[in-house]
């Protein structure tokens, strides 16, 4: 029996047993219709589910009404649409919310309350409840349907993010949205993920939390967190054999590929985040404690002068000692050691002996990675983000008008 | 008597009696001495003397040097270059700034524990002492030197920024810096305030951190805090009378003057943010706490998205709203009321009816207003910052190279 998890080429969110999904173009991002906005997953038989949701204040309606369904840990279906947020709308936004289970409740033939709604787009806009009517019922359940899924719920993301990770006889499947407004404050984005394992509901909650720590919560695009980001995991047991639960030797493996789905797909977030032409990979370690070593990861991959610096593949090394400084970490700048790719930069705080040139052919590429240990304990942690272009703001001046 | 402070005209550093500066090029920022690099702040007499430094754990030389000398609350001086910030050094770097102190004692007739030092440029690097030696004689220093030196002391600021507000019988004079990584964390850049009032110590420590608190604490250009903030006040008492003192009328009409000088410098090094295009001014009222108006203030300033936004001219006002949610300050969302210029476009946490022609109006300005009410409470703060323009990461991606 296979152990170590690994990774289906051309998975996605229904790979695992019993899960259908499909989309179609409702007319919310465009009113021609020509691209898909508009989504249902569904599995086959009921779901145990666990959810984390946005700590924002500000928390569109559909979040809200999802976080009061996923309370009893059960769910069937989830509807999801794109370019629209249904954020800070009212009351009318709460309404629509409703409906949109209602609607996908009706297609897929379960009740209400067993249905999830997500949205994703602009805050502020109502939905467009007249065109949403007219296509929930044009949506095609298959099990090939989670590649057009993983397009609904696109917004300035320029590709679809998509995965599926097998391990001992179950397998996991996920897709993921998120190009702006990403930040470490917990739920990070949008994020569905199916199982065809039978788990236990408490475990299912605690794993998911756990994965979505080191996996989401220490992706950071631009510092902003969202109204709406959600991360949703729904296990149906197709795979058969008992349930899951904590502490077992199948849990362990569980958890080994839920971590490894979720920080694909959160990479797969930062490699596409807006502007994006590099993914950094910030690795801390010599920690006094983890708290330290996430906060350091993420005020390093945070920095917007991080972030210019490796877009001009410019060794800047003192940015990253900068951005650790101000993070609050406990740190000893006498003793921080930097490297940029394998390449040692700073030593014992100063500048090392460095080759520039192989620096600078590092962070010419298309993964940068930057390690700095602290050496002052044994915790560690890793963060991603992407470089900060002038695209960025472009995409970002001009995405309502 | 005068009670009111007012702005000096084309006043500076050097405005208030007794006060001498002066600046050379001593080819730190460019080998051929075009442009000026290193300066001196002279005063006649003995100073009484404050500061706030960067809370940065990562501080550079001259911050340790400067923080060490200060505790006595008296000097006569400071020596400034740009080009180079000293930080990240080792013991070379801070071999370097106690040399730096030296040259400028001899040069202006002092002890050395009597003068300060400044750096602000490149992290990472030693400063040329060989240059510095050879033009820190060369350095004259007169009564409108003031001038020279706010210009001495700029990085990739476009202008240089001086104030200089007459209050009762004394004058308050002003210099700053500060075009990328200024954040609201404590002291946040470089800026020099002198005046010929005779001032306690102890009072004049608090009356800074004060003024600092309500001005350069609230601005943000870019999230990034660095190793070498720092905000100094030299009292010389040349204009005579006696020492103000805590709770008496002219230490409230010094605190108002102070106030005014430090905003105006705030203000002036949030319009000229690298890349900036634009001044942005938040206000938050209603809040619970001067805490939480602060937070969701410098929170809003600080999103990437706010500021995007108006770079763009966007009236996509849901992104203040997310950052005010996500500042961690309390809000309810349905309480929430906006104002961008003074059109209201967000009232009871949904969208007002607005021209959005009027928006984009005030958002094509070069000043541009956001106001949030929150509806809970009293407090109230103000932030500034700036647009995000592709400039910026222009600006950011080759600084070093």
């Amino acid at each position: 029996m296979k152990t170590e998890p690994e990774i289906i080429p051309s998975g996605g969110i229904t790979s695992p047993g019993g899960f259908l999904a499909g989309a179609t173009g409702a007319g919310i991002k465009d009113k021609d219709q020509s691209r898909l906005d508009l989504g249902i997953m569904f599995s086959e038989v009921p779901c145990t589910a666990a959810a984390v949701f946005t700590t924002n204040k500000v928390k569109a309606a559909p979040v809200i009404l999802s976080q009061k369904l996923i309370k009893k840990g059960k769910t069937s279906a989830v509807v999801m649409n794109s370019g629209c947020a249904n954020a800070c709308t009212g009351e009318q936004g709460m309404a629509d919310a409703l409906e949109m289970t209602e609607l996908a409740a009706r297609r897929v033939g379960v009740s209400t309350e067993d249905v999830l709604v997500a949205s994703t787009g602009v805050i502020g806009v109502t939905l467009p409840m007249g065109r949403i009517r007219t296509a929930m019922p044009k949506i095609v359940l298959s099990a090939e349907g989670g590649h057009d899924l993983a397009r609904a719920i696109m917004t300035t993301d320029t590709v679809p993010k998509e995965v599926a990770v097998r391990a001992d006889d179950y397998i996991i499947g996920g897709i993921a949205k998120g190009a702006g407004m990403i930040h470490p404050d917990l739920a990070t984005l949008l994020c569905f993920l199916t199982t065809d394992a039978a788990i236990d509901g408490d475990f299912l909650a605690k794993a998911l939390r756990k994965a979505v720590d080191i996996s989401f919560n220490m992706v950071s695009i631009d510092g902003d967190s969202s109204t709406n980001d959600t991360v949703l995991i729904m296990a149906n047991g197709r795979a058969g054999g008992k349930s899951i639960i904590k502490g077992s030797r199948r849990a362990g493996v569980f958890q080994q590929a839920l971590n490894k789905a979720c920080i694909y797909l959160a990479r797969a977030n930062a490699r596409d985040g807006e502007g994006a032409t590099k993914l950094i990979e910030v690795n801390v370690s010599g920690a006094v404690s983890a708290g330290d070593a996430r906060l350091a990861a993420r005020t390093i991959v945070s920095s917007s002068l991080v972030k210019t610096a490796v877009h001009g593949s410019d060794p800047n090394w003192g940015r990253v000692l900068a951005a650790a400084g101000r993070s609050g970490a406990a740190l000893e700048p006498d003793k921080l050691e930097l490297y940029i790719g394998n390449i040692r930069v700073v030593k014992d705080g100063a500048p090392a002996l460095f080759n520039k040139k192989e620096v600078v052919k590092h962070l010419d590429g298309k993964e940068v990675y930057i390690a700095l240990n602290l050496n002052m304990g044994k915790a560690g942690a890793t963060a991603w983000g992407c470089d900060l272009s002038e695209e960025y703001v472009k995409i970002n001046a001009e995405y309502t008008t």
